[in-house]
């Protein structure tokens, strides 16, 4: 049976799962390439730490060179996270002649173009499966299965740690900082969780996935986000009542001005099946217009379902199904006219607002007076019982339809009276 | 751009959406196959009928040997349903060296061994993605996406006209009788919806789907199944009372012993992904060792659902990945040893058993000691009011675990029972 010589970069969570599918189940990769998927080398920095994988004797390097020189080695799994060396690591591997196979979306997110166009200009490929939703397979979804779509909307749950965090809230009554505690506790979020917790990571993928789904060349710094970590468990309450979840949503909505693109805790229906996602899963809601929606839930992170995804696209590129898509999406390209970013003012949608005010006479009518003088319609208002040891009440507003800009203008007029205190909080209503 | 010309035959449902994904959206497959799909003939029955696109004069034909033979046609979308003259006619386009796509899920469960090996035999390739849950991408996800995985578990709701009529049952509290008219009028069921209620349906895709997942060769006649027609509206009201939807399951379970498969109405769980699909969708949810629970939902029938599949796989089959996918995986092939279909008697689950008994001293007993006798443990027992202007009460027993052939045996003793009206319903709770 014919062989591919593979190679691996880092041998840390993800890469050890990789190593364990290509070491003890060659059966599957032969019966499903028709080829023997060989480990020939893997490359780490510090040889005596012990590995979550058995490596036959002469693999395990600490010299990144010996893969990248390698003359056999046809495929690479560069796995070592982080922006350099990651990127020099890569292209050099691109001018040795290498496909490779990525699971980093910061490193894509940041560098997509430069790499994309490097390999293109170098007969290569590049794969990306595991950088976006983990096991969920959404990258081949979208760049092969949905191929005959307009994709008109994109709404994830891309970020295991946040969603894994809101969901205790809500389930748990606990508050954001306890949660954080207990997700590094169970190694649902990293010693440093700031990454995953303030919508970064997320807006990275999101970039990636508006790549794919509207050709759209993104900035990831430049879609509009904010995280969970402002998130009260207060707010959390009151969706709930109202029949609602708290969910950090990825959204890319196509509109007539361009691509809708934001990143931000929003209020999900219960029982809908985004509002629905729990736990560290991920989820996507793809809208085409032949195929309809089209919901994908699954494992978002951890070692064996990122393996899974990395080791199919090592499969594809074995095969050549990879050289194909690559040559034909031109992904990143300058070449491809996508659409382009909608400003963020113009997006229009219902919100969730809660001010805190002192309980005095007239308050309602000037909250109910900043909304109807912007246009706003308002669908409901909860006026909750102050705060133990509090004299301020909480003012619940749930608007119709509405742009952001006007929204946000009537909060400014609230947060400007005399009986509010503070910023009022606003969340986007996603139903 | 490079021009790959396309024939479709059969322009009903499916074939006159794929005609306008071609003929409206040029652009998308110029973008995402770098090449034009260009429908050059499209083949049907009778020219006089009214089509549901606009074709270009000279694609119309109502000669199949047209596309057939025509030289420079690669591709052919074969969309005419049934079994013959659909097995001859594309057997007759591999020979004239085109690549076939269909979603003729009948034709492929019935002769798929022949019509792969023809191919292979041939060179060429058969590609099948709107055969299997419409518009979700199924097939492709199994054959590329899931490959480094063992898959453990496969669970679909495969047929959407049942799923509707039962999903009916539940919200409306409508008989069955009532609710297939409806489907009718609706278009969500045929004038003879037979083969859809009845199981054979999703009987076929489930064998065209372990046969991806699992390499089974199975053939879809020897799958244990029953439909939805003998589901009592009793049940339905039943079953929500404790907490689930009666949905109609197409299973396979990898075991010990081989490959479980059945087609049966079942209890899943409300507020499970499976217990919540509603109306005429489809979902999948697939198990594998590597990824873990991965959940799809989609719209499984349809004209532009099923177009988009359709669509997906030409442009597959012109840019090459198809033929790819076809020669590794090795579909249906006598080389490929997969999994056998294990003895369903050997299957194991929890059970929900309807009785109607005659309310008189010593049936309960009786009924538990049955199947106390038999090893099984009951969960829960449910007594209910008897039915009006009757004196038999309904009695339910939902079980532990059992075996199939041990709950068959406690059942046939509780039908013998002198106070058991009739046969008890029996159906496998899935959580
Ligand atoms: N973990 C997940 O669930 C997950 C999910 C999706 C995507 N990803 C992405 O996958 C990538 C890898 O993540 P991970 O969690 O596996 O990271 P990790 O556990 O920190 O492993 C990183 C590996 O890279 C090696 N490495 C780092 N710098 C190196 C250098 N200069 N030379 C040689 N080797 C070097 C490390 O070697 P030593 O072991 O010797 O230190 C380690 O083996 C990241 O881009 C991450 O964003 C991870
Ligand atoms: N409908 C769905 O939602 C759906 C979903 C998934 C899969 N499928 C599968 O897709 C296939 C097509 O379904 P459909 O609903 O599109 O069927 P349909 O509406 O009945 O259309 C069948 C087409 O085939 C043509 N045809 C039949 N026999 C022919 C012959 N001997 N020569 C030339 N043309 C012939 C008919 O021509 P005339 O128009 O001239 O009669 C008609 O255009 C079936 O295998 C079905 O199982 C359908």
């Amino acid at each position: 049976m014919e062989k591919t010589k593979v190679g691996i970069i880092g041998l840390g969570t993800v890469g050890s799962g990789v190593a364990k599918i290509l070491l003890d189940h060659g059966d599957r990769t032969a019966r499903h390439a028709g080829r023997v998927l060989w480990l020939e080398k893997a490359a780490v920095r510090d040889l005596s730490k012990p590995r979550d994988c058995d490596l036959p004797d002469g693999v395990l390097t600490d010299s990144i060179d010996e893969v990248i020189d390698h003359p056999e080695i046809k495929v690479v799994a560069q796995l070592m996270g982080g922006i350099e060396p990651a990127r020099s690591v890569m292209i050099r591997l691109l001018e040795s002649g290498k496909d490779v196979v990525t699971a980093n979306k910061a490193l894509l997110a940041e560098h997509g173009p430069e790499l994309f166009d490097k390999a293109r200009e170098l007969g290569r490929s590049i794969a990306f499966e595991a950088s976006v939703a983990g096991g969920i397979p959404i990258i081949a979804n979208l760049s092969q299965c949905l191929t005959s779509n307009q994709v008109t909307s994109l709404h994830g749950i891309l970020n295991g740690t946040s969603n894994f965090i809101l969901d205790k809230m809500h389930t748990e009554g606990a508050a954001y900082s306890d949660v954080v505690a207990e997700a590094q506790r169970l190694g649902y979020a990293e010693a440093d969780p700031s990454m995953d917790v303030d919508g970064t990571d997320a807006a990275q993928k999101l970039a990636i996935l508006c790549q794919l789904a509207f050709g759209a060349r993104l900035n990831w710094r430049d879609i509009p986000r904010s995280g969970i970590d402002t998130v009260d468990l207060l707010d959390v309450n009151y969706a709930q009542e109202m029949g609602y979840k708290i969910k950090l949503l990825a959204i890319a909505d196509l509109k007539e001005h361009g691509l809708d693109c934001e990143v931000n805790p929003a209020l999900v229906r219960a029982g809908s099946p985004l509002g629905e996602v729990g736990g560290p899963f991920n989820a996507v809601l793809v809208k085409g217009d032949a195929v309809g929606p089209l919901f994908y839930h699954g494992q978002g992170a951890g070692q064996m379902p990122t393996a899974s995804a990395v080791a199919a696209d090592l499969i594809d590129t074995a095969v050549g199904r990879t050289a194909i898509t690559f040559r034909t999406l031109g992904l990143w390209s300058d070449q491809v006219k996508g659409v382009d970013q909608a400003d963020f003012a113009t997006s229009t949608g219902k919100r969730y607002v809660r001010a805190m005010v002192e309980d005095s006479p007239g308050v309602l009518a000037k909250v109910t007076e900043a909304f109807g003088a912007e246009g706003i319609s308002i669908a409901s208002i909860l006026q909750k019982e102050p705060l133990e040891g509090d004299t301020a009440v909480p003012l619940v507003v749930m608007t119709h339809r509405a742009s952001e800009a006007a929204t946000d203008r009537a909060c400014a007029k609230i947060a400007a009276l005399d009986a509010c205190r503070g910023e009022p909080v606003k969340m986007w209503v996603r139903d």
